[in-house]
């Protein structure tokens, strides 16, 4: 049987509120076996490139990453945030490891290609270092990265950090039982929109095809979790949607399976 | 016989000037061995902090680390200036990691004590976790570090590059034969402050003494030679002082022995 990996993606206003930040980093300290850190940090970059002087250019809702905001993205996640979280956690007896893409070329991706808008500085995942990964597992430290991967052309690029966590959980797959864990606003997957007590405990390719038919799951939660059902197929055990305290015994979350 | 190891320093200008980094880097990755650089970046975390509305406090000439000053610098000497180094190593094939002392404990410090004056976040190496850095030199990656360092209850300090860089050497000779090379803007020590070809091809602590005593060495040159020879004494085996053309082969330089 293979050993039981966690990957961990936080962001948002988890990553924002320090209160927040502190209470989950204890539950995720208490997280026994090996286990990585996904982090974003999306307004902070954005609050420090307004200061900065640099306007946030946004086109129907996504961000474009220009020279200039890609420095403020390497300053605030590949820097303050990734720091501050490594640091906390050795504040709280845990040794780890903060990394961008480029560092051990751990995750290579390739600059999304320009259609209609050019995203700029924005990239996808094409591969995944695990052999150097292990090494870090090995030496009991938690990996934790920050939403910036690297081309083969040594080009830091913004990346999604679900994708980021999701491109790890797969690839670290082939030798390990992997677990997803997204802690986003969200309890996890709802019945009712307006309700955030009707989560849904567990979906499955059966259920989910059925919710989706009968448009009890529609709109923003679709492309999440049909990306949540694609991992699922290339080789994670389960993935767990929740909130800030997603990781607390006998937390309300939605759990994906086969 | 022990294995060569260089521990190469950079920093001010050569960190600055886009054109001058990549010459340097031409050199760099034409080191043969295995190799550490580690860097500082001054100027652009205070052209940042300024831009960010935070005036950088000075006392003596020495910069105070107050709490954004530190947020300030792990955003631009962690994060933009560190990876920025990893993906130019990348980019020319050569496989590297960018660390600030907390990750994986490898820089742990004692904040300085408060005497007459509070500087703040600023630390003192105290130990060096050279099992992690080895571990890294044996996957054939280059650990770059940023002069950060950390305590071991999580605070990140401000740390001395140069001090980094020469801890570093002395707990890696232990395993290894360690060179340090600084790179600065002068080509080397000068027996003559206005002659920029007065450089002493060699010193030892004889020669030293006595230019010493003859005051042809005085003022700034001082505390920073008395750190070499602290540094040869503790175990490193050469230390070469010179410019960003310092790796070039037949390069001006002054070159310290026992």
């Amino acid at each position: 049987m293979k050993q039981l990996l966690k990957i961990i993606k936080i962001g948002g206003k988890l990553i924002e509120n320090e209160a927040l930040l502190n209470s989950f980093m204890d539950d995720f300290v208490q997280l026994e076996g090996p286990k990585i850190l996904v982090h974003g940090g999306g307004n902070k970059a954005t609050e420090v490139a307004g200061k900065l002087g640099f306007k946030t250019k946004m086109i129907d809702g996504r961000r474009i990453t220009d020279k200039n905001s890609m420095e403020v993205i390497t300053m605030v996640y590949g820097g303050l945030l990734n720091k501050s979280i490594v640091a906390k956690l050795q504040a709280k007896k845990q040794n780890a490891i903060g990394l961008c893409g480029a560092d051990g070329q751990v995750l290579i991706s390739r600059r999304r290609e320009v259609k209609e808008i050019n995203y700029g500085f924005v990239g996808d995942v094409e591969s995944v270092n695990t052999e150097f990964i292990d090494s870090i597992l090995e030496q009991n430290m938690i990996p934790v990265f920050s939403a910036i991967s690297c081309t083969k052309e040594g080009i830091l690029l913004n990346t999604n950090g679900d994708s980021v966590a999701s491109e790890i959980a797969i690839a670290m797959s082939r030798d390990y039982e992997t677990q997803l864990f997204f802690c986003s606003e969200k309890k996890g997957v709802l019945t009712d929109i307006e309700d955030e007590n009707s989560v849904i405990p567990e979906l499955n390719s059966d259920n989910y095809n059925k919710l989706v038919q009968s448009k009890i799951i529609t709109d923003g939660m679709l492309p999440k979790l049909h990306n949540c059902f694609e991992a699922i197929e290339r080789g994670v055990s389960a993935i767990v949607l929740g909130d800030a305290k997603l990781l607390k015994k006998n937390s309300i979350h939605t759990k994906i399976v086969k």
